[in-house]
Formats: C-alpha cells, sequence, structure tokens
C-alpha cells in the first residue's frame, strides 16, 4: 500500500512523487537494476537528489514503492473492469468472493496475465525479478513487501473456502495456492511456455480436482 | 547430453574440457554471468583462447555445456543413489517407473532438492537463471537445452501413468508436471519459501489428489 501524503501541501508532492516513480521504472527497464541510481532518477525525474532523499533511504525503496504504486493502479484497473462485471471489490482487500471459488481464482489469474503481458508492467518488473533471482538482499525485501502481501490474499480466499467445504481440511493453503500461481510465474520468469487465459484456467481446474482419477 | 570425444586422443581432451567446465561454472558463481568471458575462462582453465573456440562458439556455449555435464553427473549421483534403493534406472533415460506414480514423482523432487540446495550446484545455476529472466537470449537457448529436455521427462512418466489409468485422460501432461515442478522452482528462484522433501512430498499429494473433498 502506498503512504499517502498529509492533505496539504500534498497535491506538489504527489506530482513529484508520481514522476520519481516513473523515473524509476523507466530507467530500470532501459538500464537494468544494478545501473539504476538514485542520481540518475532525480535526473530524469527533474527534481533534485535531496527530494529523494527526503522520502526514501535507497534506490531499492524507490523501486519497490514505484511497483507497489504500479500494483495500485492496476488493481483499481482491474477493480473498474469487476464493476463491468458485477462490481466485485478491489483486488486491493482481498480476492473477489462470488461463493464460486474456481471462479473467483480464473478471474483474478486471467488479470494477472493481462498484467504479465502488458509492456508497462512486464519490463520494469522483469527487472526487479532479475536481480532478485541473483541478489538475496533485492530478493528479501521484494518478497516481503510486493509478492507475499499479494499471495496472502490467495490464502485468505481459500481459508473461507476451507470453512465453506470446498478445500479439504488439512491443506496447507499457503502452499495450495502455489498449484496455481507457481506454473504462472514460473512460464513468465523462465520463458518456459505461453501464457493465457486458457492455461491459467486450466491451472485452477486440475489444482482443485487433482490430475488422478474421481 | 555431452557429446563424447573420438576415444583415441580423447583423454587428454577430456582433461581440458573437464578444466574449461570447471573455471565456466567457478567464474560464473563469483563474476556473474555478464562479466564471464572465454578469455576469463581460458586464463581460469590454464588453457588458450583457441582451445575453447574449437569446441564452443561463444560463452553461452560452453557455460550450459558446463551446466549439462553438472546435471549428468548430478544424475548419476542419483542412479548411484537410487542403486541402493532397489536399482531403478539412472535419470539420465527417463524417471523412475515402480509403477507407485506418486512414489516416482516424490523421489524425484526429493533429489532434485537436493541438487538445489548443495552450494556447487546453486550458485552457478542461480546466475545462469537470474541472466535467464533478464535476457531473453540466453533465457531461450537455457530453456530449450536445459529445463525443457528436464521437463519432457515428467511428461514421458505422466503418459506411462495416464495409460495405466492413474491420470485422468484428456489432462495436458505438459501443464498438468507444472503443478509440482514450478513450485519448488518459484520457492527457489524467487526465495519466497524454504524447500524440504516434505515440502515437495505435499506438492505431489495435492497436484494427484487436488484441492477439493473427494
Amino acid at each position: 500500500m502506498v503512504q499517502k501524503p498529509a492533505p496539504d501541501a500534498a497535491r506538489r508532492s504527489e506530482k513529484s512523487r508520481r514522476a520519481i516513480y516513473d523515473a524509476a521504472l523507466a530507467l530500470v527497464t532501459e538500464v537494468g537494476y544494478p545501473k539504476t541510481t538514485i542520481e540518475g532518477i532525480a535526473a530524469r525525474a527533474g527534481v533534485g537528489k535531496q527530494t529523494i532523499y527526503r522520502w526514501w533511504s535507497s534506490k531499492a525503496d524507490v523501486l519497490l514503492e514505484a511497483f507497489l504504486d504500479l500494483g495500485a493502479q492496476a488493481s483499481e484497473q482491474a477493480a473498474e473492469a469487476a464493476a463491468g462485471r458485477g462490481g466485485e471489490q478491489s483486488l486491493e482487500h482481498g480476492l473477489p468472493d462470488t461463493g464460486d471459488l474456481a471462479a473467483d481464482l480464473k478471474y483474478v489469474l486471467r488479470a494477472t496475465v493481462d498484467e504479465l503481458l502488458d509492456p508497462k508492467f512486464e519490463a520494469p518488473y522483469r527487472a526487479l525479478a532479475a536481480e532478485g533471482v541473483a541478489d538475496e538482499k533485492v530478493s528479501t525485501e521484494f518478497v516481503a513487501r510486493l509478492l507475499e502481501p499479494g499471495l496472502q490474499l490467495y490464502v485468505r480466499r481459500l481459508e473461507t473456502a476451507q470453512e465453506a467445504g470446498d478445500i479439504r481440511p488439512g491443506i496447507d493453503l499457503r502452499i495450495a495456492l502455489e498449484l496455481f500461481v507457481s506454473p504462472l510465474a514460473q512460464r513468465w520468469l523462465q520463458r518456459t511456455g505461453p501464457i493465457s487465459h486458457e492455461y491459467t484456467d486450466a491451472l485452477v481446474d486440475y489444482a482443485l480436482h487433482g490430475l488422478a482419477p474421481r
């Protein structure tokens, strides 16, 4: 979640903040994580270095907040799209819960596919993910602040489903979500195969019903 | 598969080849993929640059073969361990097939966990994987020559299982294997959670029997 600045004098700093996020995302896309610097971000955003250091302590910090902001934008777009579909709540506050677990999971994974295929999101996210694979410190922040909070939304939706009897008792829900989330992540990260709505729909069906005959 | 040199005069070149693989893996571990060069590998292996160019056309080529060789070594070790367990065939020629699909998958995934936790394997493999996330060209080679051939071994084992009635008809087996392979890959790549034998055992059980009540 992006911290909101205080209401007054907020408009100008909100504008600088957005310019800094845009500059950080553009730079990491173009030159990669290791060559992105606070100086470079400041120059591109047209602000002084001190403006950045007033709000963030490191480039990792700026980039993570820029991604959180990008994620929040995507989430708002998804909520708007969902309103057209019948008005689910924003993904920021939880996954949709229509009572139909398979449909809700398919809906969110389709939105994730769209996001991963959107160049605006794809390029900077890939640069950060690559650095996370190589560098444990970057990875730890990235997971704690960006990835895991998203995965916990699945845990909560699966908890509701388990209480409703749609998931077997005793299943570890933090592991369970990986059956449909991780295949999509690996195909995207390692380019082991194409991603599409049909693909994530199949993942959900296979994960819920199992590969073995019933 | 590593190409075998002609039998005569092979011993000396086999020794150079191994020295070059070792140098390449050590270098990529220490300085990362982008800074690894043919010159650096040659210097470290104590051979001339021309010796390397006689056998390989690029650093990507050397590194991929070094990994294939490392994989073949791991596979031999697994086969030796398997001999103690009752003599399965080497993983190079296919996954074990005892007729018990869950046991066979668990066995192979446990061996993969051990390999991923082995620093000798982990460090260079991570350096190559990180570069693959960032660079599509590296990724394409890496997937075609290293990752996909390994995944096809799962496809073949699942085909046998489907013929035996242990996997539902109509399941896309190339997608199915991702339910237990990709979660392990993502935890290792992105450090989203610990990996262990208990974890991969759970993945196999969840994937085969599904999350929903039966």
